[in-house]
Formats: structure tokens, C-alpha cells, sequence
């Protein structure tokens, strides 16, 4: 670590959610002193970079911060001598995450950025840019460490630990958090004193218990959860609000988080999605609207503060999350967040060497896996499969490898047939194609 | 086993399938010489077993073998000091197939009797009885080896191995020997020279090698395959017969088994299943038809042998199977059949005391799995999520417990919403009532 | 837990250790507000335990804290709606020891109360008893932590949690907070910004790292350990100061245990208590002596405190760590301790259900154990053996089978001989005949 | 396969077990029709293949089978389009043998080349040879099956298992054999009809099963060998002739092989072999004088046999297990053979990738091990302890790696200390200091 202050590198740092990121460092001023924030972006982003980065400095300006905010278009002279680099770039922007929901849709499947066809090409474009920083990180930063909240944070995780030498990587994403909030309010406690353990990989993890003060309450949550009302589920802006059937949470002793509903309300999600294609608002067409009114706001000279609409993005406490990792790191505090981290043993049934979604004690050293045992047995055969899934989309992302691609769909429950499997990845192939060389420069 | 010639006692004797049964003992007498073979049924079905009982009398008669065909209604009676044990009854007949398809597709989801909603009512019905089964032959007959062929033939060997001590109980399936002939026709060599290494659970097994002579020909056969014309799928009475995709079978790196078909091509299926739902011809239909000629023909006395027709029904080579395994227990032959069994490591990575369906040597002492290693990348999650669904159903069907039941239906991926497995199961229970006490008198 | 204050109830209270566990709760009582500890032993006891009991009292009223010290001989009066269990307590006291030191000795083999022969039989007294205790406590506080630090602590809590349905059970041992205290000495830090990641079982661990405030310096560390002059060795009373080679511990790339003197030095730890054996002064010869003068101390009206004299007798810091442990349960701490608990995948290639000493996070809900992934090759089968040789014992202790103990013995690297097996375990046997109903009364 | 006949290559082959290896390929011609058997040796071998030579060629005269016997002193030569190659050699010749014995036994400890002392450096000395071997393997006959019985057996198959590509290379001893017979001879059956179940690694294996034609007779089994006379255990030449107690048998449920002798009778056998050292008879040494007097037979012109004499060498049945595995994958005969595999989950808590000895199906695609489960209790740990010596000694061959060496050593439960390790590897290290260039031109 710098002896003087925190170095920190945001790669995609025009990215509309930098404000909470900037937020966070300011508020966390007093433990985890950041002397300089580095927002990378490619020349492409200039304009987003430069009104955001204008943003940050009005706030940090404003929180009266000795924090510096430098506006980078070269990624290694950014990187050089860092303490922390945050990934949150989107390659090929909001237009290719539209692509990613629609062609697949056009075809009758769901289209998303976790774990479908949508988040196989995310992986596939965005995996070989990953790999490439690492190897700018090895070089110039060797000690700094790594958070990922890029999309599909578990197989961008899982692509540096099995494809580098790199170990000090952490994926990142929101979901934990949303579920730690989420049971806080129905237990009627404050945040702060929930914890949880959980199963899974990222976007496909199960609460398997949930402490308050230590202490288990987890019978109590999980009848509640049995019978919950639509309106009660914990909301997120991509999905239906269907509160599961009591039996299925009761046979599950678990409980899933909001982005099993592709998985077990497959039926009525692809409707709501299929509706939305019509109208033209599938959720990366919601998004990009979002943004752009957020850049409209923070374009604003006024504006020296996060602009509460930001929480409507959908992305909410990512940043924060971050930020709290870092410090958590920075300070060794010993305290437990959720991360994508090589599984170690952690789930005893999972490959040692993939990335899993834990809970984990944050320590000057990283973060350390809490054990879980294996599996719950409910749960054991989907989360392979989402690991299998993940497992053979990396390859195909590392390879270039279609055959696999074709595999990896049909492996995935989300996928109708093989015959569309074909179709959809031949139509994101070449939708995609310049963002993935490894496919067509062979 | 007995001095004097092998006693055999088939459970379900008055089934349509006994006639390839009692053909199989009779061209093997020389090897296995059956003394007798009792066929048991209940009262209810007193009318099939005189028929095709008179029928294997006459084919004994025609044949000039000492094997004494003995029917009975009284199953422990019937048990007593026997050395083999076939088990092949229907709980609740084919009018409870009929609902175990026809209730699911009229939810719009695939109703079958291997590992979906129907599968898993055959299990719920058929394991409390073979169960006790279980229990009458540790009493009457406990170094009796128990085969069984009764679907679903993986969890129903599952439940014994799991809860009960008996240790000596099989499963059988006619999938692994149509695969072998299919590729051995493929290949242009004779069945007898072909030898797969297959991985899965029944019903869902995929051949990962395939050797003839004992040479691996597998990368020759594995391109053949991902090159077929539909017309050359290996073809079974109850699937659209699609040829899988180039870069589907090129990934996979293994060859999936019919019921595949289920699965990678739910879609075509699917709607395949909802038009004979519409005319009235869903499996269980088309079967009962068949059964009913079938039965026509076994009354006529001039007939003295396995009518043609037999091998027509769908099951056909199962019979022939169970008296293959029988002859090389009995003959401590030391060949490879493909058999449900504890998998005791065969596959690495499956719980060591589920069944799994491998290649073993058949000895005196039963079948010994061949050690295949961890499953192969690509199929591993999926045969996993098939493995906990099976696991989940046995349990189910033990307890009688309805929420593990939506769950385990939630699990399998041809189920579309939690709300559709509530609604079906809720209609399944209720039809077939009368078969499933444990979820009814608690 | 009690609202108005704790209540511990510490079987074999009569322990020279006491009053190292009073000052232990004294000194935390600002946060562990003890309201009464009760101090249980047996009739043969009473006169140690009025001298103990009597001093406990003398320090509470010197120290000015509200703590209530009642000395009871009915364990079962004193377990109602305890807190806290914790178990100290010595079958067949220290002549038992004696014998288990001598008898294999004067057989050539090492005797000692860990894991040789004399653990073994130390096991075989005291299971029994602890199993009794759980009844009680399953029975008359349920809710209850139960802290055993009465050797073989590892076995003991693997007894517990293999054969009874109680959960809460946590075996503790004074090895590893040495190990801390020494490297803190070595690294030239205080002892609290030392953590570890151990690997092993009781008296059987190896350091596999080394963070000061959670920053990795086990390579320096091990360095340092590799050169090691006899004085600095990590000193134990029982031990031959022998350091290590340079070869084996660069090999090992983890640091040993004291007690691993026994395996690694063999020959110069036989020849040393050896000479013991003749002179009279093996180690429970040594610490007979050391409890009279301790008793003797104790008994002096003016002694108001832990004396001096006790860290001498060689368990020091036992107790230490026993009120740490409390409190960190008591107040959900999160602080690492290391502890004997159910493995749970901790050491991925040990049983699940097997007790492993590791690093655990330790919580008002227990210790979690932090993952550590399969055991460092180097280490991996000897610590395997090691758990062998436990679960052979337990099961013979259990269930008195004395040809499982010959077994355990011979699977002991220290059992020179199947011969001698049998002579040392039919000598202790017989030796040791009051203590072993389940070997005698069958 | 070449198509006009079986093309065989020995390396080694001037060692005084060739005859058996001739005798047994006349005796096997009818099936295994070998057109050519090189004889391979080094120019230091010259005279001894000559001699050897010229014998084998007056067997296969005298036998009438038209097998060409071809002396050569080039291995590339020899190994061109060979289909199997048997290694034989003996790095170092028996003065290495002598050396490997008698130092240790200079300090106490036992030496042996099956996985002590001598073990390890006949692994240091033979492991690089036998990489060369297999570069030219690959290089000249890549369809080759190598049956290795150079000892150490089991780690000369896992270094080249896990350093390098080749797959076709499987390890043979003769104790397997030897137990068949010796439990043939207690059951009073013909050998043929006896097939084991083992588990283990090579020296170090156990019989968890036993089956006459099929059957299991364990039980039965184990009982006569609890209570086996001194004259009944299976005699080696090697070995003190001590029955196991009726305990640790009972115990163990296993049978251990002849090498188990060193671990459960190390007292016993230690005091014989210090015997021998001080008379000059250690093994090395009474096999050197043993080995003259065969050659001095060998060369006699009107010898046309194998002479009886070979028998009495030690080593008898290797080279005829090595013509039984040789026809058995000639002719895919689908029997029971006991070799050195990939482990491949046979052993299913062994490492998958490590070579283990267990019951496999012979066939052309070579052996298939059957699955045996996770190791039986009580013979887990001290497997797995081995498993983890031969891991640490296999690198330390390859790596040349004093460090590693040094801490083998110390985990195997031979070594009295680290300080007699640390000595003993120095003096072994120097004495063998030719053969051992990867410790010395680094």
C-alpha cells in the first residue's frame, strides 16, 4: 500500500454509476484515506468521462477532501504503482446489452446479462479485455488488488483465477447486499446486524442461513419468506414480483435470490420480457434512458452530490459495496461481506479452483471464505449446473470456440432447444463480432 | 442359489413383456437352467396373468425345456427360497400413465414416465411397494438377487440402496443395449463386439466412449454423430427424431441417450406431446392399444412362441436384458452389461451410495462399476441437477411430503413456473389418490 | 443465554487450572459478566475443589466483582439453564496419567496423553463420561455451550459430534495460542496482530501461514523457522528442545506443533523419557509433584490470586483461551480463534463430520470455520493418519472393542509392533480396569 | 498392433528374470503370437546379455516357435514401431541395491527399495531414465503399451502418469499374484478361480475382498488368517515370517501384503536386517551372490529351460504377470488383473490422477479399474500417508530436490528422526552421486 494515501484506478470510470463510487471514498474519508482516484475510460467514453469526472471533482471539492480525481485515457500510466483497481466498463456499451436481451428474445428465450445466452456474450466480450488488464496489472501494479463488479462478475472472476497467474482478484456483486437489506426489513432489524451465509455462484446464490447478532434466525425468515406477498418480495427493476410458493420454500430450505426467478418462473418472466420487446423496453432500453437523463443531471454545474435519482438505476449499492470492500481490505477489518473468491473448499462440492459467491471474512490478505459444507441438497444440482454453465462459457470466451458456446445454451435450462441455441448464437456472433476477435481471427 | 436349477420369481408376471422373458430363459436353459419361474401378480390383473401365463406354458412346452411355469397371487409364497427376484409391475396400470402424461401437458408442460412430473409419480406410487417387497424377500429369499425394471428404474433402485439394508438389488434398463446396438450398426460391426463407458443416472446417460473389440473407436463415432440424418437417430417409439447440432455434439464431447431429447429439444418435443394430447394419443394411449392387441394375440392357443409384435411395444430388449444379467450372475461370467447400481466412486463426483447407471462387470458377487473418473465437463452439471432431482423425489415419495415434491419439480428444468409444479402436483396427487397413501393418511 | 448474567458451570472444577479460568472472567467481566460459576466435582475430589473453590472465592472478593462462586458435587443440579459448559475434568486423575506413560515406555514405546498409547487410553476413560455429561446437558440446558479442553481434546469433540445429536460441543487446546504467542516472539510483534491458518488435529497442526494484521509474512517466517537455534524453539514442557532441519521445513513449507517432537524426533524423545521411565520422572510423574506444591500454595489463606507457580504446570494459557472463547461467543465477536469443530469442508480433504483444529471466525452462532482448502501435500497423509488413528480409537471407546484398539494402535507411527501393540493395550487395559466398563462389562 | 505378429521390447534385458519372461511368451504363443522379443541392455550389461541372450535363444529353439530373439545395445533402434516394451533395468546395478540396504541400516533404520530409505533413491535413480524412455516411446512407437516392473513400481508409473503426455504406461509387481496364490492355497482352491478386491499403493497394498469364482469368501478368509501359524503366512524371501495377531486382523478387516511387515513389524524386522548387515547378508547382497550362480547356470549351452533355480530369486511370477498382462490386452480378454493405474477414481479418496494398485479389466484399450469405494477405515490413513511419501519423492526426483527428499523421509514412519534423515540422504546421496545428475549439474 502507498504509505501517503490510497491509490485507486477505476477502469470504465465514465460510467454512470462513478458518482456513488466517488460518494463512498468521500464518507470513508476518515479510514480509508484515498489520495488519488483514477477514472479510466477509452477515447470512445470521452464525453461521459468528462462530464462525470467534472461531477466527482465538484464533490469531492465540496466534502472538502484532499482526495485527487484524474481523468485517464491511457489505462497504464493510470495503473502504474496502484493499491486497488476497480473494473466497471461495459464493452460495447448499453447498445450491445440491448442486443444481448433481444435477439435472444426474438426467438422465444430470456435474454440476460447474468447467466443466459445474454450473459454468455457479455462473458465472451468482455473476458479477453479482463485478461488484458490483468497483464497490465501484473506489470505495473503487481500488489494492487483487484474488485470486478463488470458483468458477469463470477465468470470474469473465475477467467482470472483459472487463466493468470493473478490471485488477487475479487468479483463484486449487489445482489448479496439487496438480500441483506431485504431480510434486515422483514426481521425488522437494522442492516448492520444481519449476516448471512450463503450457497451458490454470482446472480445464482441461496441464503442457507441468516444470522442477527450472531444468531440464527433463520426458521423464523424462512417461514416468513413461505408467505410472503407480492409486494413484499425484495424488489429489484428487472423482474415480475412473484413471491414463491410456500412448499417450494419450505422443500428448498433455502432461499433463492431475485434472479432465480428466470429459473423458476421461467413462464411468466418470458412473458413480461417478450411484452417488453414488443414495446420496446427491454430492460437495457430502460437502462439506456436512465442514463441518459443521469448524464443530463450530471452535467450540471450546480450539482455537487449524487443525484438521488441514481438509485433508481438498478445497479444500487454496487459502488458502496465496493467501496466498503476496499476499506474492509485496506483496514483488515475482519468483517464479513459477499464476494466472488476462489471457493477453496468453501463449498465442499464445487471445484476448489472456481470462483464462488460466499461469505467471507475481509482481511489485509483478502478475503477469507467462510466453510459451508457442501451444497443443501435442493439446491445442489442447479448451482452445478450454473457452475458447469459458467465453466464451459469461459472456455468458449477464452478459445474463441463456438462449439462450446452451442454447448454451454444447452446446457442452460433457460435454452428451448438446440436448433435455437444454434440460431441465437449465430445471430449474437455476428451482431457482436467486433468486440470478439477471438471468435473470428482465428 | 439353488443345487437343483435357478428359481425365479417376476413380480408383474401378468405384464405383455414376460413372453420376451420367459423366451430369454428358454434359449439360455443350457447356461442358466430355470427350474422354475414363478409369475406373480395381483388379483386385479388375474385375467392378463392367465393369459400370458397359458401362453409361457405352451412356449416351455414348445420349446421341450423342465422349466416349470408356476402363476400365483401370492407374492410371499411365491418368494420363498427364490434366487432371482424380477420385479416389472405397473402401480395403478396404464390408466395411471395415461394421467401421469396427459395432466402435465395440459399445463403446458412435458408429462413422461422417466424424470419429469410423471416420472415422479411413478416413483411416489411404485417405492412404498417395492419397498415392501424389500422386506418380504429378506425374509423369505435374502441372498436372492432383486432385479428390477419397473420405472423408474434408477430411483426406484435408489430408494432400496438408501432405505433399506438390502444391498442386492439392480436396475435395468433397455436404453444402454439400444444405445450399443445403434452404434454397432453405425460402426458396421456386430452388437456383441461393442462396449460403451457411459455416464449418468437412468435415463440420462451419455456414452463418453465407445470401443469395439475393446479399442476406443469414440472420436470416429462422436463425428459420425454429429453428422446424422434424422432418419438415422437412434430411434425409440416415443421422440421426435432430431439430430442434434454439429457443435452440440462436438462440445459435448459425448453422446446423449434418447430421452435427451427431453431436454435439448423441449421445444419440438413439446409441441410434439400437446398434438397427440389434443388426439388422444400420448404414449400412454398408444400403448394401451398396443397392450390390447398384444394381449388378443397371447390368447390365441396356436401360439407357441414371442409373437413378432412384442418387439413393437416400446420396451423391447428389456426382458432380454434382465435374463443377459441373470445368466452372467448365475455364471460368474465376468461381461459388460450397463446396470443401476451403488455408485461406490464409479462416478467421482456423484454421492458415493446414489445409483448411477455404468458400464460393470457382471460377477457372481454382482455388478462391479468400472471407475470412469469425475463426470466429463460438459454433461456434469445437468446429470448433477438430474441426480438431485432423483434424490429429492425418493425422499418425497418416502415422507409423503408434498413440499419437497413441488421442489424437486421446481429442480427439473422441463418444469416452466413454481406455480405449474404446485398446480399439477396438486391434480396429480388427487388422481391417483388411492396409490399414494403416504401423502394421505399421515 | 441468561438476561441478568452468565452462568458456567466447569466440571472438574477441583483442577489445579481453576484459577487461571476464575482470573480469566475476572478480568473480562466488564464484557462477560459472569453472575455464577459453578465449580462440579466428584466425592474423591472434594478436598482439591474446597481448596480451589475456597481461593476462586478469596481472588472474586479481592477483585471487587459481583461473581458468584458455589462449589457443587451434584453435576446434575449445577448443569440446570447453564450458559456455559466447560469440562476440565481428569478420569482416574493424574496416577492414570502415570500409567499411561509408563506401561508403553517400559515397553520401548512412547506413552504419552495426546495421541499415542496413552492417549488412546486416556480417550477410552473419558468418552464414556462426556458422552454422560451431553445426556445431562441435552436434558438440563439444552441451549448450553460445552468447551471441553480435557485431552485428547480432539477426539473427545469428534466423539460428540459422531455420536449424539448435540451440535454445540467445542474441543480447545493451548497448542495453537502458543504457536501465536512464539511466532509473535519471532516476528518481534505483539501477540494480537497475530493470526494463522492451521491445518491438522489436535496436538497434530501445522501452520500453512502467518498474517501480522492480516498481512501474509510466512515466508520470512518460515525462513526464520528453518534456522532456528535450539533456544528459540517454541518451548513446551515436554519436549526435547531439538529444532528442526533447514531441508525439512523448506520441504514442508509449514511449521510443526510442539508435539510433533513425538513423529519428527522419535528417537531422541523415546531416548529422553527413557530416561524418565528409570528416574522417576516421566511427566505425569513431574506434574504430581507440581499440583501438591500448587495445592499447597492454593491453600494459603492470604493467597488472593492466580500465583506465579501455575504457568509452570505446563497447560498454561488453557484456560486463557477458554474465557476468550466464552466471551467471543458471548458477545458475537468475529475475532479468529482456533478450535476443534466439526471440519464441515474447513480441510477439504478430511471427513465432513470429523473434528479438524482450524482457524474459526467465532460468532454468537459458534466458531465458522475459515476454508483452507486440501491439506499442503507435504503434511497431507501423516495428518491423515492421524485422523485414522482418532476414529479408530473413538469407535473402540466406544464401543470397547479391544481389537479396533490394536488396530489404532498399529496404524500409530510410534507402535514399534503388532506384538507390542497388544502387550501395552492388554497392560492398560488391565491397569486401568475401574475406568473401562465398556471393555470389561459386555 | 502389428499385423504379422507381436513385436516386444525389453529394456533390461540382461537381468536374470529374461528367461522367465522367454518361457512365458513360448508358453502363450498360440494366442500372443510374438514374431520379435529385443532384448535391450546398456554396453556396462554386455556380458550378461550375451549369456541371457543366448539362453533365450536356445528356449525358443528348443520350443520350436518361430519368435526371433534380437540382442541390441540401442534402445532407439529396438523401440522403433514396437508394440509393447517391458523396462526391467536396474539403474546402478545391485551394488546400488547394497548401498540402499546397508546405509540406513548404518543408522537404525530400515532400508528397502520399496518405499523407504532405498525406495527413494532407486525412484531418484530410475525416474529420469525412464522419462528418457518414454520421450522415445513417443517419438518411435507412440501406440506402445510400457509395462513397467522396475521398482519402484507404482512411482515410476504415477511420474510418468503426471510428467508427461503418455498415457500407455502401466506398473507390475508380483505380490498381488503372490497373495492370489497364497489365498488359493487357505481356501484350498485352484488359483484361477480366485480374484481379489485391493486397495492401495504399490508394497503398501491391502485385500479388502477375496472371491472364489465369483464369490466372496472374506470373511471366512480373514478369520483363518487371524489366527495364521508362522509357517502358513505368505512367504517372500524378504521377510521376518510373523502371523499377525488375531486382533489387529479382526480390526483391520483387511489383509495386508507381505511389505506390510516393515510398518506393523518394524521392531522385528529391523533387529533381522541389522543381523544381516553385520553378516553381509543383507537382500542386496544374498541376491547378488544369487544372481551370479544363475548366470553361471544361464550359461551353461546345453541349458534350454528356465532353470528352477529362478524361482528362489524373489522376484518369480513377474515376468509371468508381465505376459498375462501382455496377452490379456493382445487378445481384449476382459480378466481380473492387479496393476498400477491411474487411480481415476478407483480409490475414491486417493488423488484421481495418482497411480494406485487395484483389480482392473484387462482389455485392448487397456486396464479399467474397478471402483472400490472411498478406503476402508482402518487402512485409510496409512495409504494415504504412503500416497503422500511416493507424491513428495516423485518430485523431488524430478526437481532434484534435497529439500522435498529430506521431508519424504521424515513422513515415512521408518525414519526414527529428522536427524537420521537429514544424514542418511547425504551418505546415500553422495554413494549414488552418478546416477543422480538432477541433484548435482543444477
Amino acid at each position: 500500500m502507498n504509505k501517503d494515501g490510497v491509490k485507486i484506478v477505476t477502469i470504465g470510470g465514465g460510467s454512470s454509476y462513478t458518482p456513488e463510487l466517488v460518494e463512498g471514498f468521500i464518507k470513508r474519508y476518515d479510514h480509508l484515506p484515498v489520495k488519488e482516484l483514477w477514472l479510466v475510460d477509452i477515447e470512445a467514453g470521452r464525453e461521459k468521462l468528462e462530464t462525470v469526472g467534472a461531477l466527482a471533482k465538484r464533490m469531492v471539492k465540496k466534502a472538502g477532501v484532499p482526495m485527487k480525481i484524474i481523468l485517464s485515457y491511457d489505462r497504464r500510466e493510470a495503473l502504474k504503482d496502484a493499491d486497488f483497481v476497480t473494473t466497471q466498463m461495459r464493452i460495447g456499451r448499453l447498445p450491445a446489452r440491448v442486443l444481448d436481451e433481444r435477439i435472444p428474445l426474438s426467438h422465444g428465450m430470456i435474454g440476460q446479462e447474468t447467466n443466459g445466452a445474454g450473459g454468455m456474450f457479455k462473458a465472451f466480450r468482455t473476458i479477453p479485455v479482463i485478461l488484458d488488464i490483468v497483464k497490465d496489472i501484473e506489470e505495473l501494479c503487481p500488489n494492487a488488488w483487484l474488485i470486478n463488479f463488470t458483468n458477469p462478475a463470477g465468470m470474469v472472476t473465475e477467467a482470472i483465477l483459472r487463466y493468470t497467474n493473478f490471485k488477487k482478484a475479487i468479483g463484486l456483486c449487489n445482489v448479496p447486499v439487496n438480500m441483506v437489506a431485504g431480510f434486515a426489513k422483514m426481521l425488522n432489524v437494522d442492516e448492520s446486524q444481519v449476516t448471512m451465509q450463503i450457497q451458490g455462484v454470482n446472480h445464482f446464490i441461496f441464503a442457507t442461513d441468516v444470522f442477527v447478532d450472531g444468531v440464527s434466525r433463520f426458521d423464523e425468515l424462512l417461514n416468513q419468506y413461505a408467505h410472503l406477498k407480492p409486494e413484499d418480495t425484495i424488489q429489484m427493476k428487472n423482474f415480475v414480483s412473484l413471491p414463491y410458493s410456500p412448499s417450494f420454500i419450505k422443500g428448498l430450505k433455502a432461499i433463492p435470490c431475485p434472479y432465480h426467478n428466470y429459473y423458476f418462473f421461467t413462464k411468466e418472466q418470458l412473458e413480461e420480457e417478450l411484452e417488453q420487446f414488443k414495446t420496446g423496453t427491454v430492460r437495457g432500453e430502460v437502462v439506456s434512458k436512465t442514463e441518459e437523463e443521469l448524464f443530463e443531471l450530471y452535467s450540471h454545474e450546480e450539482l455537487q452530490e449524487k443525484p438521488e435519482q441514481l438509485a433508481m438505476r438498478g445497479g444500487a449499492k454496487y459502488s458502496d459495496a465496493a467501496c466498503n470492500l476496499i476499506a474492509s481490505i485496506y483496514t483488515n477489518k475482519g468483517d464479513i461481506q459477499y464476494v466472488d473468491v476462489r471457493n477453496n473448499g468453501a463449498i465442499a462440492d464445487l471445484p476448489m479452483d472456481s470462483a464462488v459467491e460466499v461469505a467471507c471474512r475481509i482481511t489485509a490478505n483478502g478475503p477469507q471464505p467462510i466453510a459451508t459444507g457442501t451444497l443443501k441438497l435442493p439446491i445442489s444440482g442447479y448451482v452445478q449446473m450454473m457452475k458447469t454453465f459458467e465453466r464451459l462459457v469461459i472456455e468458449a470466451a477464452i478459445k474463441g470456440d463456438r462449439d462450446l458456446a452451442v454447448t454451454a445454451l444447452n446446457m442452460n435450462p433457460l435454452c428451448p432447444s438446440d436448433e435455437i441455441a444454434n440460431t441465437v448464437i449465430d445471430e449474437l456472433l455476428e451482431a457482436h463480432k467486433d468486440y470478439l476477435p477471438q471468435f473470428f481471427n482465428k
